[in-house]
């Protein structure tokens, strides 16, 4: 299991339609086949700046390449991501 | 729920005996009693530096703040963390 996390802010104001918009097409990502366990997150420690998290899991790393390689992923990280994303972080991680 | 996770890196060198070490006493953590699903992680993503993570969940911000006032914790901030961690940060999720 490779457990895929990424903590980011959006350009869009707090509370915004934009960022509500945001948060709900994201999930399209869950059409992809091999995205498991999707969470859409609220980043709240005040011991960082970051606002939102995703965090999906994959059996194994030919999973985790079919999502990066799948339209579905290409064309939001084209169309949304790049645009409407201020800054972000990705972690992922396995089980010790 | 509150998913309280930090990322982080050893002093240690990789693969050393205080890394194993140190991830093992880890566990004491989960003797703190509002601790739920304790993980002990690898980062495995190129896309940033650290190499390991611990993330555990709490019923609410009381339990969240139990575990933090906690004796366990305290002394292991105080003797390990604050002496074999070089550098970590703190992400705190709720669901959306």
């Amino acid at each position: 299991m490779i457990r895929h996390t990424v903590v980011f802010t959006l350009k869009h104001a707090q509370g915004s339609e934009a960022e509500r918009k945001f948060l709900e097409d994201a999930l399209v990502l869950t059409r992809i086949p091999t995205v498991e366990k999707f969470e859409r997150l609220k980043q709240v420690s005040p011991k960082n700046d970051y606002a939102f998290g995703f965090s999906m899991e994959f059996a194994d790393q030919a999973a985790y390449d079919a999502y990066n390689t799948h339209p579905i992923h290409v064309d939001f990280v084209r169309d949304r991501w790049q645009t409407e994303v201020s800054k972000f972080m990705e972690i992922d991680y396995i089980l010790l």
